[in-house]
């Protein structure tokens, strides 16, 4: 372990810290999905935590990391997805004012979701560098504190709960997949693996349309996404240094899959489990589905990420 | 209690039978819906049921309460419906033949399920006149059993070991709600409620478009459903001379809701869940949300009675 890894001991406090904000989400299985994939897989559903994904956890854990002081003018981010609600929600229930910059382009019922906390939304042009310059004018305006979606230790250890609770109720599984955006879930969860059940592989599940986690896991140094295109949309980010050296480290395998297989994987959970998941929550069973012959007879854990989707365009 | 009611001794000897054939579903809750409802709400979550609905508890009850001799030549039934794939899916669990008489208008890939447990289809025209006539039919040709889907005291109680499960793990609930159709799953509600929790009520959800139970309790004597419409099509068939004892005899209420209403409902329990549920599942809860001054304050069980929804044709 670096000196300066995350430790199981900052997990656990994190753990301590966020309980009474989040959700104990349940584990499911399906003898369906077991058959097809001749595993025994436990979903660990994310999709029914506080803002319908785990972002909530890092979220919490980030702010309550912080002191009072720092925490006066109240925090900011920039996101048009989970994280946004995730911080939204945080902030309120500890009272802070929350500043989220959003492209003008942000689906309204997002857009409502993160006012509906009682988050000041801003808007920018939708481009990186114009995502940047308002979060730091708005830095700057109102001096509330930037939590960044997952290049922060804090955030991590938060996102790291959610294997902790699994391995807690399902000890001694052959592997745990989860999927790799920008890093954050895929950090926490391998550290908490590697503490507790060093014998158990991680694998994440990344869209070949967004694959920056695998060719810089490959090369061992950072490679962006410069045109990143999925459905799974809460994945199109690239890794930061922090995340790419947790990768490194405490990772197995990161196995890609295309817009079918996320589709058909997707699909398979609507119907045979009955429960809603998004895109991106979908890419880990199918990269499962994807290799299925070196999965056979495994007891595996995925990590179900979200369940936020838009019900008026769903991809089948 | 009438000498003829089915007794609770006989739902329990339905449950200890089944038991091995059903998954016990999960109970959940949700804060959003409870604040909307100023109420606590538990939903018995049969969309998570074998075959995505509660029809397996009273089709495998039936089957099972039948001797050796009188399955020798299996069973028969018409429907298009869940309770086509339940008696598919029991009939398969005990190695007997299963005859399921459809409509040729109904959808392949209900038809495809009920074949995938390998029950025979037999098709017919889309009239009520034309189900009975080739049921019976096919019952002469195969010397099948008909199992009929809400007439037959043993799929009422088999239907009954829900709420029983709900009231073991939910004792003292104010209210007890589902939804009526044939009246199968409502009679065998009120009958636990009845023998293990006089002080609740029972009441029911019915669509204003298919409101037989509804006029049928009022005027105290059958009234059919002549042209039943609503998107809650397991909801269109009329009570019958048994049912309709049932529940004159152990239903409190049955409230009315229209069509949006019912959408309404199912999108909330979609999009505040991340649960599946069919439109005819989602009218308990339409009709709670309906006369919601009436159930301020109490505590709610609601049977979620499916989860089998044609993806490619949402009502949102």
């Amino acid at each position: 372990m670096d000196t300066t890894d995350i430790t199981l001991e900052n997990i656990q406090q994190a753990y301590a810290r966020i309980k009474p904000y989040i959700h104990r989400t349940p584990i499911l299985t399906s003898g369906t999905i077991n058959k097809m994939a001749d595993a025994s897989i436990y979903f660990k559903c994310e999709n029914f935590q506080k803002i319908g994904a785990f972002k909530i956890r890092g979220a919490t854990n980030a702010i309550l990391s912080l002191g009072a002081a720092a925490l006066k003018n109240g925090v900011a981010t920039h996101s048009s997805g989970n994280h946004a609600q995730a911080i939204a929600l945080a902030a309120k229930n500890n009272n802070i004012p929350a500043y989220i910059v959003m492209p003008e382009t942000a689906p309204k019922v997002k857009v409502s979701a993160v006012q509906g906390y009682g988050a000041e939304v801003i808007f920018c042009a939708p481009t990186q560098a114009a995502r940047e310059e308002t979060l730091e004018q708005t830095v700057t305006r109102t001096g509330a504190v930037f939590i960044h979606p997952y290049d922060n230790d804090a955030v991590i250890a938060g996102q790291a709960t959610a294997a902790l609770e699994l391995l807690e109720e399902q000890p001694g599984l052959d592997v745990v997949m989860c999927p790799v955006g920008g890093g954050g879930l895929i950090s926490g969860t391998a550290l908490v693996v590697h503490y507790l059940s060093p014998q158990t592989r991680v694998v994440a599940g990344e869209p070949s349309g967004a694959d920056d986690a695998f060719r810089s896991w490959k090369a061992g140094k950072l490679l962006k996404n410069e045109q990143p295109a999925s459905l799974a949309d809460g994945l199109l980010a690239s890794l930061s240094g922090r995340t790419l050296h947790y990768i490194q480290k405490y990772v197995d395998d990161i196995i890609l899959v295309d817009e079918q297989e996320i589709i058909a994987a997707m699909r398979l959970v609507w119907e045979r489990m009955k429960i809603i998941i998004e895109p991106s929550c979908a890419v880990p069973l199918a990269a499962l589905l994807n290799e299925k012959a070196a999965y056979r007879g495994k007891s595996i854990g995925i990590i179900l990420t979200g369940g936020n989707v838009d019900l008026r365009n769903l991809p089948f």
